[in-house]
């Protein structure tokens, strides 16, 4: 060893899912750049070659064919640095795959070139001197919330504990160290000093304080120190926020990555921490794998990397702009537009794309109606003169009323009602669908949870659009993260107009929303307690709502599952979205006792 | 017991999913109807109170709370008959849920009042005299294709055998049987002599066929009868197609029930066959319940149950008829509108809605265009004439001129291209979705199976909607139903220029999808390898086509990916449809390679 310190980066980066040899040549470049910095060791996230979550790509044998032989590359790169990432293994079955020998005539899932459905495997790899030392496949898959584990991988069951010198090493992939009883507590019995564990968390608010506290117990619990390498990016709804971290065995946090940015940490631990303990040392409990020491060599100094974390209502706004900026890149955006109503929805996603693409790169539409007040053109003018974007105005009332012409025969004789009101979204959205197919900019949707979660909006109307940034964000929050932006930028980018004036959708003369719907001071807390704790109306009016009001928010919810389930995805930032975590049938009668 | 035969009736009924009430009604009606034609024994299928897939539901304490409610209310009515059923079993876990003790964590799922996780699990329940005899954990839980049953239960590992009077009886759960080495094996050794299997199997084309081998084979290996109850009915996207089967020690079909179609299938098993093997009987390898054995009484004599499978074709249309109906019906809509384009596609979905709903239940809208040809209307009028449904025209030029206009002076100077096409069908979106919003009729999307596919549809145009009828159709399976349907009935529904002039969407002058696509007959079966198989280009282009075309068609097929996910559910008749049992990323940089 080079001196009595182990030095550890971890490569917080940014993959993307597919993305195979973009993701090959960040991992090559990281690995580049922690040689340079003189580290030992450097640890990468969960599948870190194929991006994470992979999903239905893990059932094509090429893709998991070009995944292997980008790995196999990696591995021969791997000089003068061990490298510990996510690795995807896959191997044709021998045999009768006994674990799931019907899939192929139950649901027609596809089986290799043998006749057997392939096995797959997460996993961690530690890779030196050009090949792979080692590898150990993930023991706890996650198949609940937004994850489908189970419907990929086969279930590790061999622990493992490395040497490297005097440094005793264990080796666990994300969700295994989530349990206190998880491997790595056997890791530690046999000997191992240092947990590393290769990770892909996706965010939900506060969750950084939630890892933080579970990871001191895995260190204290253990007397070990802990490395845990977090993804960062957005992919579809998820978003990872990196916030990766090294903690001392009494549980002190030596090092944390920065939230939402891509980021090389490097830390030296002491080697008093990480020294296989005497007694019981590597006791023959399992499988164990020797590396050869790493060569002596320059170590630069380096910096303390410890990120302060970000303030609740800070890294939600981060989170969405990270989120936003990673959909739209990833999919070959770099112009965004969104229909600016001079409401706080729209105020708000404006602002977030404007910090995720840039002021060039956004587009505001007003596009106002018989209905619009005086106040939303020269509100949505402010706003977009604010933040310095583009601004359109297209009048949507000739195209109103040749829809009003047209339908006026067939509606002959009947009241205006909701379909009047809904045509006029229905015209917005299709006009800013007109511009993204003929400019080629993404549309953003500007719906909020507590709308979404009623189904106070217009199908394919003010719900159209490629991404929904704010769709995991109550309307409560949507006024929090405004003011914060305000609060942030030292000026009124969101005029205070928009920030005061009682909501509306402005469809019909003098409409609010709290004509339909109560106040969002009470509607928030009824559905957070609904889609984010499941509980029941009893258990929800038991916090001190009306039992009516609240069974009728639950059934306001129920009854528009068919919206959301056509609505765009959006970046998730709470424990439980309208998304993979919300699997909920449309066609479902249950109405509560 | 009373005589020799064992009676045995299959409840094979359409439940609703969340319809507590309402599917416990239906259970304790057909116990009676079974009771009346002297059965000794009735089964029926997996999970039959809450429905099946009861997806997040199960999250919930309450929905918990009423299912096992209902539940012991029939158990209760289980008075003189025997009653296999499907049967939720949940109790607050105990102690930390070792399984998956970080859920709360990592991902937010809600925990009962004791902190834990509930245990659930999928069970069948043999009910008589008014209480539970025994229980039965499903120990193989589907994770694949549209299963998702890891998320919710806990695998069983307690076999079960059970005897009544001489028989004696094996108890199994859906996909338990598919596998050679299931749980039924195991039963049959301890000295069952007949299988029974509560079972939730969805469709796809062919499957009767192969469940019918299946069957045998596991009747032919355990020298035991099988009695195999599945569900009917639409759920969302899935069908069930009934068709159980009841199969003698040597395979040969004893009964098999109609498909599509709730019915009572009562069969006498000869008690021969079902009668302990005096050698092997009850060798206390496994759990061993004693039933009492049933009264004697009179018995009815019974028609043979022995429904003929439909052919290929029929079989698709009767399960997108039922598809259609369940999911109006079991949603609240009596009424469905559609856009009559004059094409194949809007032909066949009017002609399925129709047999689905009435023809006075369903409304067929033209909307012709500054492009639509004179046969366009000539032919849409004349399939509503054949059909005899209601029949509107509405033209959209006047809306689509003032979209023109309005959006003139932000296109000046650009030529014409896919966004003026995109506005005619999102104009008769809007058009459809106002009538649904004045008349509460159900909107019906046209989109087939090669269309969604390669993206050829317009977003929030043609596929607006809330059931999507035909989207697992290819446009080649759309003709042959189509000639089907003429066939059958003996004279022209759908008129013959409609099968015979080329397809087109006319959203410009003289335009052809073959302008844009590979003819129907290759793109197909492309799409089928791709889609149903997961092969790459090489092994698409290995069955004869160019490779230079199958690689643009999988590009289509992976960039219109957010096309997809905002579209309707519709009728899974497939393999693999775009539905629960494609979950590939929007976000997805995989080119092949």
């Amino acid at each position: 060893m080079s001196g009595p310190n182990l030095r550890v980066a971890l490569a917080q980066i940014n993959t993307t899912v597919g993305g195979i040899p973009g993701n090959e040549a960040k991992i090559l470049d990281y690995m580049d750049r922690a040689r340079s910095q003189g580290a030992d060791v450097v640890v990468f996230p969960e599948l870190a070659v194929t991006g994470y979550p992979p999903e239905d790509l893990l059932l094509k044998q090429d893709f998991l064919r070009v995944a292997s032989a980008a790995q196999e590359r990696i591995a021969r790169q791997s000089q003068g640095i061990i490298t510990a990432m996510g690795w995807l293994h896959s191997e044709p079955a021998e045999g009768s795959a006994t674990q799931q020998p019907s899939r192929d005539h139950q649901s027609g899932v596809v089986k290799d070139d043998s006749g057997h459905s392939p096995l797959l495997a997460n996993c961690a790899a530690l890779l030196q001197s050009g090949r792979v030392a080692a590898t150990y496949s993930k023991q706890l898959l996650p198949n609940y919330g937004v994850f489908d584990e189970a419907r990929y991988f086969t279930r590790g069951t061999d622990n493992l504990v490395l040497s490297l010198g005097e440094h005793g090493l264990g080796l666990t992939v994300c969700e295994d160290i989530w349990s206190e009883d998880g491997p790595h507590q056997a890791q530690a019995q046999a000997g191992a000093r240092l947990l590393l564990n290769v990770s892909a968390s996706p965010f939900y608010r506060g969750k950084g304080e939630v890892r933080q506290d579970m990871l001191a117990d895995r260190a204290k619990t253990t007397g070990a120190a802990v490395v845990y390498c977090n993804l960062v990016g957005g992919q579809d709804e998820l978003v990872f926020d990196g916030q990766s971290l090294v903690l001392g065995p009494d549980g002190q946090v030596l090092a944390r990555g920065a939230q939402f940015e891509e980021e090389l940490i490097v830390v030296d631990i002491p080697a008093a921490m990480t020294a296989k303990a005497p007694a019981s040392a590597f006791n023959g409990s399992m499988r164990h794998v020797e590396l050869s020491p790493v060569e002596s060599r320059e170590k630069p100094s380096v910096l303390p990397a410890l990120a302060q974390p970000l303030e609740p209502v800070a890294e939600a706004y981060a989170a969405l702009v990270l989120g936003t900026r990673d959909y739209a890149h990833k999919n070959g955006f770099r112009e965004a537009v969104i229909g600016l109503s001079g409401g706080i929805d729209s105020a708000l996603t404006a602002t977030l794309a404007t910090d995720a693409l840039g002021p060039d790169n956004v587009h505001g539409v007003a596009m106002p109606s018989r209905y619009s007040s005086d106040h939303s053109l020269s509100d949505a003018e402010a706003l977009a003169r604010n933040l310095g974007i583009d601004y359109l105005t297209i009048p949507i009332e000739p195209v109103f009323s040749s829809y009003l012409d047209t339908l006026a025969p067939f509606f002959a004789g009947r009241d205006q009602d909701v379909t009047e009101e809904n045509l006029q979204p229905r015209i917005r959205g299709a006009l800013l669908m007109a511009l993204s197919n003929k400019f080629h900019w993404l549309v953003l949707a500007t719906g909020n949870k507590s709308e979404t979660g009623v189904g106070y909006s217009t199908l394919y109307g003010d719900t159209a659009g490629g991404f929904a940034v704010i769709k995991d964000v109550v309307k409560t929050l949507v006024y929090e993260l405004c003011r914060y932006k305000n609060h942030v930028s030292g000026r009124e980018v969101i005029p205070e107009n928009v920030l005061s004036k009682p909501p509306s959708a402005e469809l019909k003369p003098d409409q609010q929303d709290t004509d339909t719907l109560p106040s969002y001071d009470i509607l928030d807390p009824i559905l957070t307690g609904y889609i984010e704790e499941d509980l029941d109306w009893r258990a929800i009016s038991a916090r001190g709502y009306d039992p009516e009001l609240v069974k009728q928010v639950i059934a306001m919810v129920d009854r528009n599952e068919y919206k959301r389930r056509q609505c765009p995805p959006g970046v998730r930032i709470t424990t439980r979205a309208f998304g993979k975590d919300w699997r909920v049938p449309i066609t479902n009668r249950y109405r509560g006792e």
